[in-house]
């Protein structure tokens, strides 16, 4: 590891379980007996634990947020370049813990995780899970860290949706809430999009119902498909044309069916990769969190009046390339957040990167989280 | 059929089938030693056979363009609502030709079809053929049918990369081309979406290798997943939401997999559908006529050049709401021909109706197309 890396690095991290056995009673009314979440901290919790930052994932995120296993580890934590000693999530200053939501294939109770009332997967017989539920079992976690209110609760995307929920469910609980290229619902598209890619996994014949477990089967195709289309959703029309534009991969048209343009090599590549990796259970149920998303349901459709129920104060931005939650998505937050009469800073950021900006270190972006974080860190005494 | 429909119709109308012997080299190399082009015909050929229309069609489309086959026919043929007596496309003036594309799956010579060698329907030996080879096989139809040159070539998106080629190969050979909905060639996002639908058919295990046909499988989940995922790229967002929205099929959330908010059961409707009548193999090799298009390349990647070989007029037509080929796609293809010194007429239409447009009949679209060819009817004295 290179000393610029090791300077910026919390280091060496390790994952922590969390088990409760106090019920869960989710959205669709099913009541989990008893659960584990996977977690995740870096950083010192102060003495009044007034410094801590949750960090909520997006569809295929996880707990480790920062950091590496072990020495030899080919890749840090999917937000390093976020998080650590000195960088905009400042682990010097705050106390920030990264958890795998409940439905989760990356440690926490989920599809592939034993039921312990049969002994076997929960495969197809794991509920869906709704971002409230996943709020309530993070605010669960809070207690047993001795977490009374986070400085700050943060996410991209699917991880934004959190943020804001929890700003709804939990007012007090947070002081602010950082929601970044996100949406306060799926639109008819977004969730045409979903549909297609749990399509694909479900019509799969390695599927089984969802207990393909049982069989030691893997739909691999159907996850392949849905990770490569939802890459195209990812990046922007502009960013794909600059990285790949009509390059060929020999050069020549080879008329047939194998790999021809980089473009489909990339996709290809990318959706191998995952299918290797994720569960497809756990990607359907995700897909489906963000389609049941819609926090101004339960106040007759005004966001205005759900945000009204917050006292966080926010952050939101946008990415002008981006077109899986476009700019005007969260203008739609923070109109509503204005009218709800709530503090609200908001930033549209120029990149070419697309939905995966928020994962990114574009410039403005960086400063923008570096300079709002600084003062959450001056205000709680960080 | 009711009056007023019977009055603007072409009526019953009958497809007629073209065999062709002498060998045609496509632009792999293959050569196809025989073929057969199945088309219709709509109205009068005139004695100077100066008033022929060629309409090309688009990825799934065919040669029914107008018409009904039998009384009792449920629906009309695709375009049925710009061609007819009376209508933008006016039969009463202008003799209509609609050809099944080479390599379809309509009666024309394709992966279904026997190939004569072997007895056995073409399956994954059918040559890859291009737009450049359509059009090769389409003059050699207009040499048949007697028409020396065309009064117009008209086509929407792929149809609209049929007219443009056509400008360029045989520019003698039409008088006009209409491209409509239309680009260039594709990015690499367009080429993406492409690669992702025939990696669903290619992976299908009832593809058999594009050999299906003789194990009596079809593909149909590929398939099906294909025409969900065009079906988003047709439609756009806003009309989707305008249409959908997240309007839910029970009215409150299932918590489950089945069908849930109603965009989900249209796509998968048009997916069902799509997959009971198209030929999987014609699906991949109408894609990669898309990605192959590109008439640019022979000419240093300079289009302006390749449309300085064309001598027609040309009409291009793109819808704003548009986003698989958007009006700047349009509008390169504009700029290129004002650069090439060769008159356009360019109409940027306002519509909801997103890439589907080009089927549609938003007025002022409808209004150029009859207005656009009662100057060409005039011209060629139809």
């Amino acid at each position: 590891m290179p000393m610029s890396d090791n300077q910026q690095s919390v280091g060496i991290v390790a994952a922590q379980t969390a088990v409760f056995d106090t019920p869960l009673t989710l959205a669709s009314g099913t009541v989990l007996s008893s659960y584990e979440l996977r977690y995740e901290t870096y950083g010192t919790l102060n003495a009044r634990a007034s410094n801590a930052i949750l960090i909520c994932h997006a569809l295929s995120g996880h707990h480790h947020v920062a950091g590496r296993y072990h020495a030899d580890d080919k890749a840090p934590g999917w937000w390093d370049n976020m998080v650590g000693p000195g960088k905009p999530i400042d682990t010097n200053r705050f106390f920030v813990v990264g958890v795998n939501n409940l439905g989760g294939c990356h440690g926490s109770t989920g599809p592939s995780s034993i039921n312990p009332d049969t002994g076997k997967p929960w495969g197809s017989a794991f509920p869906v899970v709704t971002v409230p539920d996943w709020v309530n079992a993070q605010a669960r976690l809070a207690e047993r860290l001795g977490i009374r209110r986070w400085a700050a609760v943060i996410g991209g995307s699917l991880g934004g949706m959190q943020a804001m929920q929890w700003s709804i469910d939990y007012p007090e609980r947070l002081a602010h809430a950082l929601v970044i290229a996100s949406a306060p619902k799926l639109s008819a598209q977004n969730i045409a999009f979903n549909d297609v890619a749990r399509q694909a996994i479900i019509t799969d014949p390695d599927f089984h119902g969802g207990d393909f477990y049982a069989v030691e089967a893997i739909p691999r195709r159907g996850l392949r498909l849905a990770r490569m289309l939802g890459h195209i959703t990812y990046l922007s029309d502009d960013g794909m044309g600059e990285k790949f534009g009509r390059m060929l991969r020999s050069g020549e048209y080879q008329f047939g069916y194998e790999v021809e343009f980089e473009i489909e090599s990339y996709l290809r590549y990318q959706g191998d990769k995952f299918s290797d990796y994720f569960d497809a259970n756990t990607y359907l149920l995700m897909t489906k969190a963000l389609d049941y998303f819609d926090p101004a349901r339960d106040f007759d459709d005004d966001l205005a009046v759900a945000l009204r129920q917050a006292s966080a104060r926010f952050m939101v931005a946008s990415f002008t390339s981006d077109w899986r939650f476009a700019p005007d998505r969260s203008q739609e937050i923070v109109k509503a957040l204005v009218e709800a009469d709530r503090d609200v800073v908001y930033a549209e950021i120029e990149s070419v990167h697309g939905h995966d900006a928020f994962l990114m270190t574009d410039q403005p972006y960086v400063d923008l989280m570096r300079a709002y974080l600084k003062r959450v860190a001056e205000e709680v005494g960080a």
